[in-house]
């Protein structure tokens, strides 16, 4: 049986379970948002621990909190930080569109906790107050969006970036794997002229390592915070210099390199830092559809499919048909991505919906920015872990593709020019010969000028690096 | 401390904990699938029992299934759909694009369920097993389709219906309450013509009410299930009449109007009849949108603001701006409803993600689909009982502006021209009088005239109702 | 060098060309909307036409214009309507959320046009006034959102009908020709089971009309029309009876059931009619979406890639590989049903603009969902005519994919069970034998055995109409 | 009467208007794609000019191409950059997705054109061939998306940037002008605390400005460009150093740092770079949505809206009310922003639908790329011009607001605390007082010690240069 206490805020006595640490406004919001039931993850809720701590040692360096408060306070929201008190916050997303309901949530944990540091009963508010002390100088006006800022920056830094680099260097890898093994190429779908395996694996690192350079490029807009505005960002009620103060105990906790807006209007009003942040991992999703989506259809088979690639077992199969064997991680990547995309469209939407000096739909974004920030490193370093990394070739498949394709007479076009070469392609493919056959039944090439002029192998490389220079125009 | 017991399947042992029902694929897909944390919604897991207790049913009449092992399996089955079970689902939305892993998740469970109903212990895969006698002349291809699309149409009646009705009739009771309130109507945000506060109210219930037809308008599409088809489409090891007896189980203990899709191809490589749903919640969510933004923008101020609405008090404040009162529960309403929106694009490029005989975006699909449904439910019938039913009007604010309004020199048209009427309001509006003093000073009317011509109250009315005739234009 | 006449309005005298029968308001809008360069599709401007010579029979009807004027708005609105004047609309989508311009458009040309033909030089504005007169009991606030209704259903009907009737005839016709060529299904990309041609054109043809029945069922909302509500809804300046008036003579001339909207305020401040619409065009987009990707797919080749259909040549080939042939009717689909589904994002966001009683992206939104209903109709009809009808199948290509199947195995689940059929597929794959080989050397079957339970052509049939039963489980 | 030519290429003869430019491939494609009538704008014609122009120079310089042959290529192709062949790209958007019939056109014509300068008549393909000599060393495949390239690069050079300067400067302007004017902030839409004027325009422009920052940082991966990838990213067929010599060339036509992409096949088979851009536009649309609402909200009235911005009169009215005024730019500002994020969408889709060695979805994504950069660039301008330029200020209205505000109280929770301040609020609220009046009746303060306390003109300052202090809290 749960045993309650009471708490008063301003508007009268509310029961909360006596092992909570939250107050009267968490359980009044827990009462009232009854709404779905998306908890924000936990890194933000930690993230609140890390802003109530640098606000308190801003507070107590400019001289505006007691240091005894002040220290309880940021013994407290250290607790907060290193997740001591993840179940202490029962709010959904579903709130107000400041997210005021979590930041007193953070103030009335932290209130509770630092008031039992100092010896008092859950419930007290006093010595510490949430809003006096524990919010001093602040407002969810700054200190959320202060928050989504901070949480997002720490999530790219600790959790994308090493999944990245780690889908990149599994992607080069390969890259170098089979830098040797010539493929057919196929554009629109239909076989095209000659390349290497490995230079599709180059081109898939290059697409997830730019997608990190892009994260990488929008980490100083995202390290200017809010928080100093306040209510409105005027900095009502906060000392002089205390964005600043902020900023440098923040930075030294996280270890990031953060600044103070210096609109405050701007960050409180406006989240287009974080829509870009969004945007970028929209073209990640893009990028991670696309490669996923080549892998599954070159492994494809594994007799009446592509089957270039051959795709690791994963131990899972068919409910119906039995020892099939499915490309499941590829499904995975490609639907993680299909989410961000959509995210990224909530994200949009709630960017746009900031009206005079406040966007309302904060908890909306940063649930939607965290979420494809999480799903997006998990898929990649699944991706990485269990598909890029066992991926083999099949190579008699790959040099049977070669061999049978008609667009080798490609390489015959400098030498016997455009319309020609088009005829040989087009009565080989009629007639279901080589081009060989049909360029030597044109008359337009003896069988040892094709074999000269056509050479797969040395078709792959790129011009950069290559020999090879066309042959004249013959008349 | 945990315990465990060993399972087999077709690729050797695995092992799981003692108390737990799954089997050996859904551990050996736990491990694997280690993307994100977001759980189906319990329905599903319940609707899993629905569909396989009627497959089970089906099965015995079509005497493909000994009739004890079928009692045992539909046993089991309707212990999941009522929910006893939903912690022996550990799998995440982020597996396999056919839902295979959730599906063999419900077969194992119920074959552990049925089996120690028959006496035995966990584990024994006999003498009901997963695939042969759970998963008997089904497929996961066929089967989470069908899920799908029975957990989308229970949500929907069970759910939505009610929780649309309840707004609808929240909306409609102040359409009533405010209905002789005249009020200055808004066009461009600009102030215009006089209307009654109940004619805004009535406007947004039809909008709900629309919104909740167009969902029911959905409902056969949704009720024609892909069951039948198993691997491919074809019915493939399922009897004859596989389909129609699958349904008319289901349809019975669902309460539904289910009927198979005459394709089975069609339901299980495509999933129109979600998107379609899925488009019907975003034109729902557009209507929340544009509603609840009237009703926080009516009710800003309260001094400087437009004031008209009275929003009631939910005892929840801002953690600077002691007191504020806050339209928290309307930035509920549009950050669900711009999570619709994001779901939409999901849902949209999940859609198209089919290739040749399956749609592999399922799993992501559906989330998103019955996210939104909960989320706009939820936050529909929140909306009604916290925010419409306690509205007032200030009738002393929306009086004044009424008098002030410029426009009321619209009513004028018919008598003296668009022209003249242009002139009046221009003088108006540049010397800062009423239009009645400039339409006097243009020697256009009389003050009689003018109070004969422009009375707001009668300017309410909706033409279909009205008595009133436009006057001659006078020469 | 061009000529000009000067007009006057309320503003003042502005400069016209001589030969142009837009007035002030017209001109005034085209230099100070100098966004982009889209225009309204003529079909709108036609409709407009339509609008205005039905609002002159409603108002000759009702006894609010005199006869004669009326006589010479309707035959001037009749010519607008059939297309004679569409060059002279100048005005750009981007303008006034409310469509404003355009509607004074459409009443200063058709003032012009009926003075003209009552004998009056251009630019009089009597005895026709473009406010006045043509406009009679209208605004731009409901004629417009009139006018997005009207020619949405006319496109539908006109347009997009008649194209996915062609369409879906195109694959129905498709499904009997291939309905006994017998190929390899696929699922998750992979080899699965047998399975006809001709299924998956059916289940194409499917998703087609159900594409078509979505939006038919969408046509009574469409239907209804806010004409009659005016400045803001009330229909203040109409006189009595003007709404159905106006769509009696609407229907007449138009063809269409035409009812007044019961709340005009809905009509006028919300467009969820046609966010519904746009819906169902973004189902059929993804319809198309899937249908074209797997048609291009399944022609893959000529000789890397599946192969199973022959894409008609069309003549076009690469500009570096000749002779090369592309799919490049299935990429213009895929590339109008993206634009579509982006379109719908923009309907999306626009439809939920509307603020107070007016929504103000009426042209935004009228734009996108026009194209999106252009793009797809011409996109469905000459995917039809250009690639559908003119497909072969490669027969030799589809048999031997059958042949090799490994999961024909499936077909033994029944009698020799799942776990058992899986060790044949396994042993099957990695000793690249058959499963025939596999399942006799497992000691499962003899061959006359594997012969009688797996005839991959009686694999094919939907269990609706099948003979077959499955086998009983053997020991 | 049109006279025509007739035109061979590999597939046999075409007509064509005698006085156009284009050649066989292009008539042909022109009678096959009939969708839509969409064109790419004439930038991009041009950017193909340029393309072909760098290309013909890399050519001579490396030997690959006759110098007199070059020579009259490179002149022609100088002629398509500076507009003279823009009516002879029939084409519309909807063709092949790889833009191949743009590029074929593009040849056709610059051959037609050199062999004309060179004493020949159109459609002879000789002495200069399109594919031989104009595409020399070039493919659709690196050709189209390194116009895609250009074209956005200058176009984000050449329009977007002008015309962000000058919505940047505009708004600056106003912070300027409006930055002594105090207001009262609002949050929630509700009455907050006191701020200024210019601080809100202040935050616009930095909102703008960041816009031009993130797209200014893409500009290096807008300037790899793929070129020298030929057919599928080998470099088949062009002479070694080729990537190289193109880029310097068109960088010093073009003033632009281009460079090669190291991956030719990145640069082909994925548009990242574009979808990034895209990503950007996106977040500039949300900027301006925000600021356009902000605006339009803030001039609403005259008389029953918040009316502390007067929007300058445009001499555009309501087609019922006459001599109302709109905010008619603002409107125009947030639909283009509607139609830039449905755009983004279209992109995001177009970008992830590369498979294998080309995406086939170019025509389409530069399409909508180019759409939003030209509406964003052309609503910026005119936002600037029409709208925010002209802004003034009711100083009054203002002034009023300020004073009636029951936030104010805010300033007290330093000196007497959240709780006491917050009861203050209530009761001035409840019993419509100020809450100086209220503060003084519950004996919390003197009226001298509020006076002290709350001073609206200083509470405006942003913190960073604010001396003010908190005061100690009293017991």
């Amino acid at each position: 049986m749960t045993s309650f206490r009471q708490e008063h805020d301003a508007f009268g006595p509310v029961d909360i379970p006596a092992d909570r640490y939250w107050g009267a406004q968490t359980a009044r919001a827990a009462a009232i948002f009854t709404v779905g039931d998306e908890r924000f993850p936990t890194v933000l809720i930690q993230a609140f621990g890390l802003q109530k701590r640098a606000a308190a040692r801003a507070n107590r360096r400019l001289g505006v909190l007691d240091p005894a408060l002040a220290d309880a306070i940021e013994d407290a929201a250290e607790e907060v930080r290193t997740g001591l008190f993840d179940d202490h916050f029962p709010l959904t997303v579903w709130q107000t569109g400041s997210g005021t309901q979590t930041n007193m949530n953070a103030n009335e944990v932290i209130a509770n906790r630092a008031n039992e540091r100092l010896g008092q009963p859950l419930g007290t508010r006093a010595p510490v107050h949430p809003n006096d002390h524990v919010n001093r100088s602040q407002s969810s006006n700054d200190s959320f969006p202060t928050v989504m800022h901070l949480v997002t920056a720490l999530e790219l830094r600790d959790r994308m970036r090493p999944a990245l680099l780690r889908l990149g260097d599994a992607l080069h890898a390969k890259a170098e794997a089979f830098a040797g093994v010539v493929k057919i190429g196929r554009t629109h779908l239909m076989d095209a002229v000659p390349m290497s395996v490995g230079q599709s694996f180059d081109a898939y690192a290059r697409q997830i390592e730019a997608g990190l350079a892009r994260l990488d490029g929008a980490m100083p807009r995202l390290c200017a915070l809010p928080q100093g505005g306040t209510a409105v960002g005027t900095g009502l009620n906060a000392p002089k210099g205390f964005a600043a103060a902020f900023c440098e105990e923040a930075a030294a906790i996280a270890g990031l390199a953060l600044t103070p807006n210096p609109s405050k209007f701007e960050g409180m009003g406006a989240h287009d830092a974080l829509v870009e942040v969004s945007g970028h991992l929209n073209t990640l999703a893009v990028s991670l559809v696309r490669i996923a989506n080549d892998i599954r259809l070159l492994g494809s088979g594994p007799r009446a499919g592509l089957g270039e690639l051959i795709i690791p077992d994963d131990g899972l199969t068919s409910s119906i048909m039995p020892g099939k064997r499915n490309p499941t991680i590829a499904e995975v990547v490609v639907q993680t991505a299909f989410q961000a995309m959509g995210n990224h469209a909530t994200v949009t939407a709630a960017g746009a919906a900031g009206t005079f000096e406040l966007n309302v739909a904060k908890p909306v974004l940063i649930h939607n920015l965290l979420r494809a920030i999480r799903l997006l490193s998990d898929a990649a370093r699944l991706f990485a872990d269990r598909m890029i990394e066992g991926l083999e070739v099949d190579r008699d498949r790959l040099a049977a593709n070669v061999e049978g394709s008609l667009l080798l007479a490609t390489a015959l076009n400098p030498a016997i020019g455009y319309d020609r070469a088009a005829a040989v392609t087009r009565k080989a493919m009629a007639e279901g010969t080589t081009p060989r056959e049909a360029a030597i039944a044109l008359g337009y090439l003896t069988g040892e000028d094709y074999d000269g002029l056509v050479r797969p192998a040395e078709m792959v490389s790129n011009e950069e690096g290559a020999d090879w220079q066309p042959p004249p125009l013959r008349g």
